[in-house]
């Protein structure tokens, strides 16, 4: 580069972050975007295809493809796709709101209170730390060093047939004498125990004096969307810290399969592990600031996440988790120093991650299993974590078999006109008068609405079905005498909020092909308990004594609305529990209970993964899903004779 | 440094090395032969004491702190000891042939057939090949890389509970693709079994295609003088090559006190673990040269030292095994990644260490026993190995006491006036006319004599000491008519070679000194037999149903005359057995067993070390040797019986 001639470079100025950085000419503005820090939402990884990404031109031009996703009206009004643009000259852009990635609207959105928890395990984490004081060595008790620390934990601290790292052997000798034989061991239970064995802690630090009082680990769900840290007082048992940030990665793509993709270009899977160790050490800087530990007493982290983002977190290559037959490279990852992985914490800290199941179960469905404890009871429970991929568990402490449904965005927002991620200004309450057509809307934090987000969307399409604005089929009631029901560039739409009351200035309306999208969403998840049911010759859906959600968007979502549009099966509601970020619960009580870590290598074994991709029963059942709630009404019965009895009500 | 005015340099020239370098006014002058790769033996590693590393100065001036160990004559001659000179002008010096390392004569020395071997044992080497085809994933089969190449070990390979090192999940998904799903896998097992678990091998390399046929491994003798490896073809259970060198730490010293010393100095401990890891890749390019076998192929490493050797490769400070009360960092050190101490094998490969007894009973000794297979006999056995610290184990497959006694450097030639140790021209065999005192010397090699060796010693003391020419006090008979007995300037000596016979150029004669240091190191071992046995309640020595000796220097050593002298118990000859380098053995037969390495570990936990400094009944014992064979008549029945026979054949 040096002898070359210099390029060309042009300056690009962004809003409202105020960044400035240089380009040169013909360089994607995405790309620019997202190597600057800037904070945008490129929820298909800047294929064209989601329209999240967009930016107002304010001053200079790019060369824009034009795709479907931009209205005439944006398009006059300079508003462009990023990932579809070049920079031809210096520029100067902004980004509207709906494109901008908000940090704060997401700690509150977390506060579910977890009502299933795993119980019965034994308070004893895979790290524990024990003060001795040795005798020092005279000529009548000369063994060695490492023996008099391997005697004295014995009889100290009940610790036997223990195995010691290396570095560990390195520094003993003065480590022993720097103040007079008092120190204070860790050891950690890396291998998971097997059937009969004897568990194997490994010594992995000494330290002179006494530090057991500092006593500290993490625990982590690393989601597509975000990562949550939580920071543990082992002492205690206790959570000292919480945080959590989008991951770093969404500026690549909002789902896996767009982070799979970078992953194959050039530095790209570089890019994401480095996006996300990033995500992690800014995450482990607030538990810090927020607990005043010091990093030193950090011992150990127990990660969850699903198999793409382990993969990539480990610097492994995801390629073949979406080839098919899809395999992901190992379903159990050995431990592994944080260190060599670019976490910031100190040596030797180790990062152990949760066994997957398959390419789309991983270990954050396996954490969640183990922290809500459905591995411990005979309970027939489906488990379900609904998102772009719906993971899908059935079973009980004896058996359970897994599948994942590949759902679409539609519930995170993507494919959907006015679709967002939850975050403030989102529309989630909506309430439909049943005489005027006008409806009663709710946003997250109360501010104006932006746009609609997954929960909103469910209770959105519930209330017009109920009020008869839309069919069974999902398209609108032409007939009906309300301004809000018109026919729009999408077929026909109901517009939820009119422009001056938004935020965007734009009116938000929900169109024909969102709810198609939001029906096919709907319509995977419910085949696959259908389908996952029959594979083992359980009735779907009146045999579930429990059915427990996990996952951020689950929190959220209105049980009866759920219901009603054939998202969740129809039994009865009190069978129903929320338990918010499972993975990340499932993280903290391994932390705690070496028991539930072997569980939860147990639990992977035993999952038995039912592939539903090519799958003819899947597809059939898919397709009679297509319906709002189900083409088969005895599905149904309680949204049916509600539907039924609306029907009255509106013609009388 | 680059700041200050340049300081003066002085030019050194060394022959017969031809090697020049620079040094600065007032540097020491070994240190300088040491830096510039000189070929010089410092048996005392510097202190002035041993008189080895004298040099004769052709140009130029030292200053020299003149010792005892500098007669008038060689001071006269210009020779100096260069530990005790400081250069001081331009210098040219030459090493005379006494102070030279010489390579060629030892790999023809350690030739001794091993007649005593382990037997019994299974041959499963730790580390394992295996090559498998594996069935390429489909959709009815979509278990990861991991789990499939485990399936396919567990069943053309039949290995189950498995270990995994990351390393090996790293590349998995492209080395399983390269050569269409067939590869080979290389398990180690790098844990120790205790009581009833079961093994559990670790896989810690994955490589494309069938490379099972290339499997070796090096197992090393890790010696205070020399280095001794061998390349082991593992599927064939042979040794490949074989090499050895002297330890490059030789030119700090030449037993293990003088290197803790050196270890001592700053800087110290990494000048010596660097020169014995050079050592050891010398050794291994040779066997790589002699075999042909190509570096990558080797995939394991098992080493056995003596503690002082193990823990200075390890990168450990010994210390503290040379300070009271004498205590190792360490019995047992997990396996460390070879190439992480320097040694330039692939990645990766594991060095394996023999756990340690105590600070002076190291792995070598217990990898001898294990070689040698004491620990599976019921056989009573006294196992030795001699050298400046004599070793003594003492038991069988029950019960087995250890100790070390510290028998000085006489038997390697220290604190022998024309002492050497065992290389070209060294006085080996030695018979005595009973007539005319005129002796009869056979040389290593058949070279004119440079001075004498410690075996040489023996048959030498021995021989004298049947033909009446000493006492057994050691003093000389100076009524005897012979020119050989005479006056020297340590008391009485015996000219064995007059000077122009000899490589030197002077009379090599054995002094009444030298007597009296080589009884001292007998009478040390011999103490420590009786001391040992009677700690445990058996008879010294009658009861030894075997005698056991290991190591170099025992395997040149002549029984009869070693028992005339008292340094071998007076029992029939036939119950003595040498097994050479049995710390090679050992090292060799545990590459071949993975029992016989869970029996090291065992073996090395078995042993009670009993310390002789301090114990009063083993000073009691060494003042009763101090005899020739000793003051207590009835411990050497044979020998008084050959003396008073020998007396009245002279006083015929």
């Amino acid at each position: 580069m040096a002898r070359n001639l210099p390029e060309k470079r042009l300056r690009v100025h962004f809003e409202p972050d105020n960044i400035d950085t240089f380009a040169i000419p013909g360089e994607n503005l995405l790309d620019i975007a997202r190597r600057s820090g800037v904070r945008i939402y490129a929820s298909c990884g800047g294929q064209g295809t989601c329209g999240t990404c967009k930016m107002v031109m304010e001053k200079g031009e790019v060369a824009t493809t034009r795709t479907q996703r931009l209205s005439d009206e944006e398009f006059n009004k300079g508003i462009r796709q990023a990932c579809q643009s070049k920079v031809l000259t210096d520029l100067s852009v902004s980004i509207p709101v709906e494109s901008r990635l908000e940090k704060a609207v997401l700690a509150h959105e977390r506060k579910v209170a977890a009502q299933t928890v795993a119980t019965g395990w034994q308070y004893k984490p895979p790290l524990s730390k024990c003060y001795v004081e040795l005798p020092p060595p005279t000529l009548d008790d000369q063994i060695s060093d490492l023996s008099r620390l391997l005697r004295g934990l014995k009889q100290q601290c009940h610790l036997s047939n223990i195995a010691v790292d290396f570095s560990v052997v390195k520094n003993l000798a003065s480590t022993l004498r720097q103040k007079d034989w008092k120190v204070t061991s860790t050891t950690l239970t890396k291998a998971v125990k097997t059937k009969d064995e004897r568990r194997r802690p490994t010594i992995i630090k000494v330290e002179p004096g006494n530090t057991s009082q500092k006593h500290y680990s993490l625990a982590f769900d690393i989601g597509t969307t975000t990562v949550c840290g939580q920071l543990l007082d082992l002492n205690r048992g206790t959570v000292s810290a919480e945080s959590l940030m989008y991951n770093g990665q969404i500026k690549y793509g909002a789902d896996v399969i767009s982070r799979i993709n970078h992953s194959q270009k050039p530095g790209g899977l570089k890019e994401l592990h480095t996006a996300v160790v990033t995500t992690i050490n800014q995450v482990i800087d607030e538990l810090l600031h927020q607990s005043g530990v010091n990093i030193r007493h950090i011992g150990h982290l127990m990660l969850a996440g699903n198999t793409t983002m382990t993969e990539i977190l480990l610097g492994l290559n995801p390629q073949y988790l979406r080839l098919t037959p899809y395999t992901p490279v190992a379903n159990f990852f050995p431990p592994v120093e944080a260190r060599s992985l670019g976490i910031k914490v100190s040596k030797p800290v180790y990062l152990f991650t949760f066994p997957d199941v398959s390419s789309w179960v991983g270990g954050d469905i396996v954490s969640g299993v183990i922290g809500c404890g459905m591995h411990q009871r005979k309970t027939l429970t489906l488990f379900i974590d609904i998102g772009t991929n719906g993971e899908i568990v059935i079973g009980n402490s004896d058996w359970m078999v897994t599948a994942s449904c590949s759902a679409g965005p539609a519930f995170e927002g993507g494919g959907i006109r006015h679709g967002i991620i939850a975050t403030e200004g989102a529309i989630q309450d909506f309430t439909i008068d049943a005489q005027t057509y006008e409806p009663k809307v709710g946003t997250i934090r109360g501010a104006k609405p932006r746009g609609i987000c997954g929960s909103g969307l469910i209770n959105t399409v519930a209330e017009l079905l109920e009020a008869g604005v839309i069919g069974q089929n999902g398209k609108f009631n032409r007939d009906l005498a309300t301004k809000r029901v018109r026919p729009g560039e999408d077929g026909y739409e109901y517009v939820i909020a009119w422009a001056p009351e938004t935020q965007i200035g734009r009116d938000i309306a929900l169109t024909e092909i969102d709810i198609e999208n939001m029906m096919r969403a709907k319509a995977a998840m419910y085949a696959g308990y259908q389908t996952l049911s029959k594979s083992v010759g359980i009735s779907c859906c009146a045999d579930f004594e429990q059915v427990i959600i996990a996952g951020a968007f689950g929190s959220s979502l209105n049980i009866e609305k759920s219901i009603t549009i054939g998202l969740l099966p129809d039994i009865p509601k009190e069978r129903f529990t929320f338990i918010g970020n499972g993975s990340l619960m499932g993280a903290r009580l391994t932390s705690f209970s070496t028991d539930l870590l072997d569980d939860a290598r147990r639990v992977a074994q035993m999952m038995t993964n039912v592939e539903l991709s090519g799958n003819v029963d899947f597809m059939n059942n898919f397709i009679a899903s297509l319906f709002l709630p189900h083409t088969n009404a005895n599905e149904f019965p309680s949204v049916m004779k509600k539907l039924r009895e609306g029907k009255q009500r509106i013609t009388i």
